[in-house]
């Protein structure tokens, strides 16, 4: 009996131990698995690094985490935040503990930070942060090549161990795919966005005398849209319609859109063909999902509220706000652009000709937003290109007026010493001129 | 004695009970986070969705597995595969028990599918297959909406359980956002060849005479390509260079660009201009990485091997690939194309041209390559934009000779009345004319 009872009891042991370990064993299945789910549904790369942080730091009971991605091209670690400070950080792949992690593959678990001669003081020193212990690991992907580092800081009680390890090992191959998914999206909506940049850029330049239109052109409506708050998927599709909008004139004979001299009739009517070119040509275009309604923005920018404008001559309600924008700021990019042997139009013109087409040709709401533009920025945007002569202070002083405040002043002249020292230094800036090669 | 014997026997059999329920538990998540990390490491979306099945097949012990994607634009339900026939296949979105499954949101589990009145045996009928059983769930995304559908048919033994229906339900979830990824990143790529591919059949359009050009240098680059063999990537680069090889001739002033007579020699030298704007203009996009080589196969279509052409004069060693493919394509095209008020020049004295610049300009095993494309798709390329004309029966005829044979033929003469046919056939393509619009 007594054998049979040590035995009962030993064997309830035997099932308590087992049981105890397949219990955390589907603990740490389930966390792993929520995990894999969370990271697995993020693609914007930027969004899925801070899920990453955040997913480990929790599971590893750790007071930060930080995700650094190894750019093989330039041989350098990045992140976008490092201990805390949300930015980009860049360093060579070499140093420090992440570099060393990266370089060698060996995980690091660093009990005490201070007493290894590898960690370097420094960052903690600028940021005020104390670090105590870190578990420093490498991201592998499918082919085991090092793709990031993790580093996992101050552990909540004592520091980090083997089965963290473990358990961030297995989170890493999960993460690591989800990065290099990632990372393959952002390089070929990269790609998409810099071709048609430079599309459109190149397209400028067949133009000299309308070079840089559409990138200012973007610049502004992007700003306006901003300033309306604008969701970030509109905006986009703003972006794109702004730097496409005079693609159609790919269409338009160089003899036409060239001519010097006043146009006739007939080559007016060739001109006028770009808008509905640009639609044409949008249209053969596949836009992904969200950006459907690039070809309608971009080819309404000649569009008038009052129904007098081209290609289509529709009216208020059919114009989609997009092209509202776009109208007023291809008009006012149009007209304060510099020309050969020509200075920039005065500002309180260039305002008076839009103030008056507004509520016939433009929407006046846009107008309202596009008056309240900060100097600063307005500034920045005339000046594009040629961004390195934009002095700190004179920006400083510029952000506390808008375009209205400045044409104001030009009007009815200058309130105090501080309203006639801005005007002087925005004036400054308009009216430089530049050798046009 | 026999109480404690009895409460101890039946503790144990609690403990082997929870023991059970926690190793199944345990063996179903091994598997679906097995299944997450498999899914979640693919982004090209076909590939994700053989994966899908097959994961879906294996898990359920079952025959066969569909997926179905919901297109909403169409209303339609799209697959791959269906009933293992590997092909697209669509049909409206309300139609079948696929569709009755989209339409509600219900999930079916059908144990004998001929006595369902909702089951179409059409398709049993024409591939032969025995439906006996079927599990059909909608696949949903994040926001609970209906993204697609499963439909798994004939469990391996018995019919399909609530369990399986649970495994379904947890597989879907992880399913469905690799499939949201995978569609955005189809998007986003389509996005970006179709942009590719207007504008280089826009800026061909500019020039009416090489209308089609760069389209139809791509065809030629990617048959040469396939025939040597180069991996998808390596293709994919030289499409991506040929539809883009002339995009240099934006810098191009139209007027001499479009002169008819012959060029002066600085005139020559403007438009040779084109090459290097090529590669800059391109070199200002950043590609993706598998991209990165586009620019330089791009601009080195007019260099020759023995160092006498441009833009750097380089040689055999220095000229990618790519490059060596565009210049044999290049000239290939621009000598088959019809001009206005002239014919193409006979394929005997086309060939005889190149001939006579291989092994200077052109690399003798690409032109070697070139000879060995087949007549079918020589006609395919040459007709492109006309092919609703080309007959299915001369196509198959064409099939079995290559471009050395008709060229030994227009030469030597017909040996066989075969022979005497598909020279008329090819003839008959070649020399057709069209009105020039």
């Amino acid at each position: 009996m007594q054998n049979s009872k040590k035995l009962n009891s030993s064997a309830t042991d035997r099932f308590e131990n087992d049981l105890e370990k397949l219990q955390t064993e589907n603990s740490r299945l389930h966390s792993l698995l929520e995990v894999t789910n969370t990271l697995s549904s993020v693609i914007n790369l930027e969004t899925l690094l801070f899920k990453i942080m955040d997913v480990v730091k929790i599971n590893l009971h750790a007071d930060r985490c930080t995700v650094f991605i190894l750019d093989k091209d330039k041989n350098e670690l990045w992140s976008k935040v490092a201990m805390g400070v949300k930015q980009e950080i860049r360093f060579p792949a070499d140093k420090g503990i992440a570099g060393f992690v990266a370089t060698s593959g060996e995980t690091l678990n660093i009990p005490d930070a201070y007493a290894d001669y590898r960690f370097n003081p420094e960052v903690d020193k600028k940021t005020g942060y104390k670090t105590e212990n870190m578990l420093t690991m490498p991201m592998r992907d499918k082919r085991n090549e090092v793709i990031g580092v993790f580093q996992v800081l101050n552990r909540k009680t004592g520091s980090f161990t083997s089965e963290d390890e473990e358990l961030l090992g297995a989170i890493s191959s999960v993460a690591a795919s989800a990065v290099e998914n990632a990372l393959l999206y952002e390089e070929i909506r990269k790609s998409f966005t810099s071709f048609i940049e430079t599309l459109s850029t190149t397209l400028d330049a067949r133009d000299y005398i309308t070079s840089g239109h559409s990138r200012r052109v973007t610049l502004y409506a992007v700003q306006i849209s901003r300033l309306m708050r604008l969701d970030a998927a509109e905006i986009n599709r703003i972006r794109y319609a702004s730097l496409l909008h005079d693609i159609g004139k790919i269409g338009v004979p160089e003899i036409v859109l060239f001519k010097n001299k006043k146009l006739s009739d007939d080559e007016y009517e060739i001109i006028k063909r770009h808008a509905s070119l640009t639609k044409s040509i949008l249209s053969k275009i596949h836009f992904q999902k969200e950006l459907k309604d690039v070809p309608e923005i971009a080819s309404t920018h000649h569009e008038k509220i009052d129904g007098s404008g081209y290609p289509d001559g529709l009216t208020s309600a059919d114009i989609p706000l997009g092209g509202k924008i776009l109208a007023v700021c291809d008009v006012f990019d149009a007209l304060t652009s510099r020309r050969q042997y020509r200075d920039r139009i005065e500002i309180e013109k260039v305002m008076d000709i839009i103030d008056k087409e507004t509520g016939t040709a433009f929407e006046p709401f846009v107008v309202y937003e596009f008056k309240s533009i900060r100097l600063n920025v307005l500034v920045e945007i005339l000046e594009f290109g040629y961004n390195e002569n934009l002095k700190k202070e004179d920006l400083e002083l510029l952000k506390n007026y808008s375009l209205k405040d400045i044409v104001q002043i030009r009007i009815n002249g200058a309130k105090d010493e501080e309203q006639a020292h801005m005007e002087e230094v925005f004036m400054r800036y308009y009216l430089r001129t530049y050798r046009m090669d």
